[in-house]
């Protein structure tokens, strides 16, 4: 097996990926990513995010198995920047090899030569499997914490309701 | 009220603002910034997030009243970057203002201005002053998922696995 560093050229590789993924976890009605905008977002002027994809070899060349996407979160108490692992996916026929753990073990290699102090990332309730497995590495849950999310009319009437520009 | 981009004057009242946040959020044991270690993850070579500071006029100028640290996350099913607001936090004893809501409704215009469908932020699960305000904007719980963290020495025996480096 093989990691590298995504390209452009992956860019319908990735979005396959995406889909498949949320296909995973039953949110596939939620994806509207394009083409289009993956290029435009992961590999235009501003790169919001960093992408690993996964090989193995095959007898005309490799085969691609998984990928991970993550990018810079930020932790004021250690003033330190740490990463965020949006994806981690491994084809279901793939799984069981270690190839989402060597993703994982990817991504502390490059945590720690960045000068980062951990590695996050949020997993569905329902989705044991994952649960156990990150489990087993030592991963905790942040379970005293939880995300809120602000988008669609409530964040246009937050917006309509900021007095304080210039 | 103001509120202003922060620069590097600000390192200062930032740490000192991480402080009280942390001593509000019982957590403050968890603190090792520095003056050091904020300048330099916040206003060196790489900037790993943006802080907004909000300001009251005073007799003899102005006094701050609290800030907003936030960075770019992304969602991979609309291919956008988001916004993550790390830290939130007003003097408790100008608490009751408006001072939070306007520096989140600020935060929402960046976010439109700069094309993110939504911003996002994590609340600890007694913290019920903040939850109830959160809930009154239309902000909502992502409470099917739980963040995990691998840090210190299981993000080092995940680092000592990774076969994959060439």
């Amino acid at each position: 097996m093989n990691i590298r560093t995504a390209t452009e050229e992956d860019v319908p590789l990735i979005l396959r990926f995406i889909r498949e993924l949320a296909q995973y976890e039953r949110l596939e009605h939620q994806v509207v990513a394009t083409e289009e905008s993956v290029r435009a977002t992961l590999f235009g002027d501003r790169r919001y995010a960093e992408v690993l994809i996964s090989e193995v070899p095959v007898d005309n060349g490799v085969d691609p198995c998984g990928f991970a996407l993550f990018f810079h979160n930020y932790s004021t108490f250690l003033s330190r920047p740490g990463i965020y692992l949006e994806d981690l996916y491994v084809r279901p026929e793939l799984r069981g090899h270690g190839y989402g753990r060597a993703l994982l073990a990817r991504l502390a290699s490059i945590a720690v030569e960045r000068g980062c102090g951990r590695v996050e990332w949020a997993v569905l309730n329902w989705n044991e499997p994952a649960i156990r497995f990150y489990g087993s590495l030592g991963a905790l849950p942040m379970d005293q914490w939880t995300v809120y999310r602000i988008t669609g009319e409530a964040l246009e009437n937050l917006v309509s309701s900021d007095s304080s520009r210039g």
